[in-house]
């Protein structure tokens, strides 16, 4: 990478319900994607319950590992627990001061919900509208969604309210709600703030990019990494991670816009190694290239309708086709057959392949995908028979191993097995993705 | 609540993908909630990314604030970017040795992987299997669940590889792998060593639970908990929190065992205000219920079966009655009927229905659950029909509407429809939540 001093940030998520796990953090992960837009480098995200003491020390860190911007989310509310722009303002040198003309800009959201709600205690409405305006000096403020302001906090400058002999200027803090709905549009405008634009000045923009592969171990993308190095290419102007989701292998790059031309070599070096396996490389999901696919598109084909027949998965399949808005111009539908009996009378099998072969079978797969296009009228489809456990393994047929089959009337049927690891969940989870992909597998081949 | 030094922790989230918010995390709050269970008191989760220095750092922090254990997740796999046993090794003042005992047993894991993938480089495999056997000396190790092993690594000893001259006693560090399914189970053989219950020695058995209740606002719970304590039930020594997941109100309580006369007098104030609403008061998910009276439990009644007709839930409906194992003595499978022709030729709902009222209708749905029922031969038909959105909608049938009915033999038909907010996701996995509770219904009435 260029030797340029990137802005970093930190994030602050405070909340006990959310530190307790109670509740899911939906803040920071979205203002990691907005700071990653503007070119700003995030170093952490503390998340912190409602306390002062250990509110202050997460600041205090991310100021001392010298941060230049500090993003914090929560404790805005008109409860005295609501403390962050208090302790915000404390960390940051700064007296807090009442802002009369913010304190009526409050008084007026809060006018129509007292006349909403007419045994509202005023006395108290009043107390909770004063303590919101009672600001950091010196602060932007963000004029409120809800009713809670937000805050644009600089660093004192040299000397101010300082008793450091040696003062440094530490990050400019911005304090945004909890509630995402009022927190987003906030963030828009802190954006805008001369006091913000200070602070991230320097930021760089990046470009990102991703690869993904299925039907490799991680560990070979790690020896492709090492052997791309080995072949010349610059592997550390690019910042790159691997990760395996849902039994696929992503490979994330980033890079600076100067560095296209390494990350296209990279990209190459991949493809030649991987070019069975790299299946995107763009960005696009296993979900969207199969629904491409089945809308024709790109190949100027007419639409092609699917189907399921399903037995371990449970209707997950189906699901998971039906996820996107508009599934229903290509699904037709699906069957869950659980039982044997339900196998038979709705997925058209025949007991003696069931009798012969067993349930979880390469017949009764097939049997399953072409009662399923034949039964709801598709063009492709698709069965899916295994064992999701606990229970019901033998020696021949272990838990984790499935049968699938996808048939279509212009193409040999492709079925095959695969044995899953993990639980019930897991392995009901990951043969969807080996069907999306033996999907995608053959709606590209026939 | 007793006065008493209640050890307190941290947990560091490493994995750039986590922090930039590509992958959720799902440790944290898992974690947050096992060390609640064991008494600890969480200060700090910090995610941060695969960058040494940083999630040194955070480890450094935490020690500073005197927490008495540290878990991290993530960083343990084969590549070269997967450093925290180094780094936690480097920060708790412990060299890093290697374990031969423990390589020789993760190449044992190792060999079937290589069977099954007859390409692989076999030396990047034994340089990545040497990898993971380095580890910090002292060191307990955790077997690996999937390759990975995990480790409690207890501070050095008083001035060991420490060139302060005054060292204290640091944190204990717990480092567990990044796959929730690899990580859960370490965590149970974590607890269990001695180096980490030395760690949390001090901490206070507490109890909790949970009660649930469906169909009332949150809102509602606030006033009964005011109300409660006017009237005498002393909740200041019960740690009492309430939220909302998926469409259900969850009223969690912590409380010494000492508290537990408190805690039943708050349960008998809830359940007076709230009888209808109040499905669950010993944990049991409407899912767990669902099943056991599918089972005839505690009833001395017959397993009777159920079977499904989905139209806009595409399947989630009955894949969430199949999530149990075992699930298929009593789920005899589902229709997935997205199209018209689907709902009546595979769920057999005349044309006339669909002509008359619209396929999002009372008549439809109720259609549904008697074709699911006859066709799959059940004894409860579930039919599911609504409007997922985005697109679809009609002024008088907006995006969220949704009509179920559950029919049986023994009982009138239970046909409601629900306006549900949110999200074409939010909409198809809440909607399996009310389908749920309608069923629970009718079980318990029929």
């Amino acid at each position: 990478m260029a030797e340029r001093r990137t802005p970093r940030a930190g994030i602050v998520v405070t909340g006990t319900e959310v530190l307790t796990g109670r509740v899911k953090d939906r803040n920071g992960p979205w203002l990691a994607e907005r700071l990653w837009e503007l070119g700003v480098d995030l170093a952490y995200t503390t998340i912190v319950g409602d306390r002062p003491g250990d509110i202050e020390a997460a600041l205090r860190f991310m100021a001392g590992e010298g941060l230049n911007v500090i993003l914090t989310s929560g404790g805005l509310g008109p409860t005295a627990d609501d403390l962050t722009a208090e302790v915000v303002s404390r960390a940051q040198g700064r007296e807090m001061v009442l802002d009369e003309a913010l304190e009526e800009r409050i008084a007026e959201i809060l006018r129509p919900l007292a006349k909403r709600w007419p045994n509202l205690d005023m006395d108290a409405i009043r107390q909770s509208n004063r303590k919101q305006a009672v600001i950091p000096e010196g602060a932007t403020v963000l004029e409120p969604v809800g009713t809670a302001p937000g805050l644009v906090v600089p660093p004192a400058e040299t000397g101010y309210q300082s008793t450091d002999s040696h003062p440094t200027l530490g990050p400019t803090v911005v304090v945004l709600p909890g509630p995402p709905r009022e927190l987003q549009p906030m963030w828009s405008e802190a954006v805008k703030t001369q006091a913000l634009r200070m602070a991230i000045k320097d930021a760089t923009e990046y470009r990102q990019e991703m690869l993904r592969l299925y039907g490799i171990p991680e560990s070979e993308i790690a020896e492709t990494l090492r052997a791309a190095e080995r072949g010349g290419v610059e592997l550390s102007r690019l910042e790159i991670t691997t990760c395996l989701k849902r039994g696929e292998v992503e490979v994330v790059t980033r890079y600076e816009p100067g560095e296209q031309e390494v990350y296209e070599a990279f990209k190459a070096f991949v493809r030649s190694r991987h070019a069975d396996t790299l299946f995107s490389d763009d960005g696009s999901t296993v979900d969207e290239q199969v629904a491409a696919l089945l809308r024709g598109q790109g190949r100027g084909a007419p639409t092609r309708t699917v189907a399921t027949a399903e037995s371990c998965t449970g209707g997950l399949l189906v699901a998971r086709l039906t996820e996107p808005p508009g599934a229903s111009d290509y699904v037709k539908g699906g069957i869950v057959v659980y039982g044997n009996e339900a196998k038979v009378a709705q997925a058209g099998v025949r007991p003696e392949l069931i009798e012969q072969h067993g349930a979880v079978s390469a017949e009764v797969a097939r049997a399953l995908a072409e009662g399923a296009r034949t039964k709801l009228g598709a063009d492709v489809g698709v069965g899916v028979t295994g064992l999701a456990g606990p229970g019901g393994a033998t020696v021949q047929k272990p838990v984790g191993l499935v049968w699938l089959s996808v048939v279509t009337a212009a193409s040999e049927p492709l079925t095959r097995s695969v044995n899953l690891p993990g639980t019930r969940a897991d392995i009901r989870d990951r043969t969807t993705t080996v069907a999306m992909h033996q999907i995608r597998h053959t709606l590209l081949h026939s």
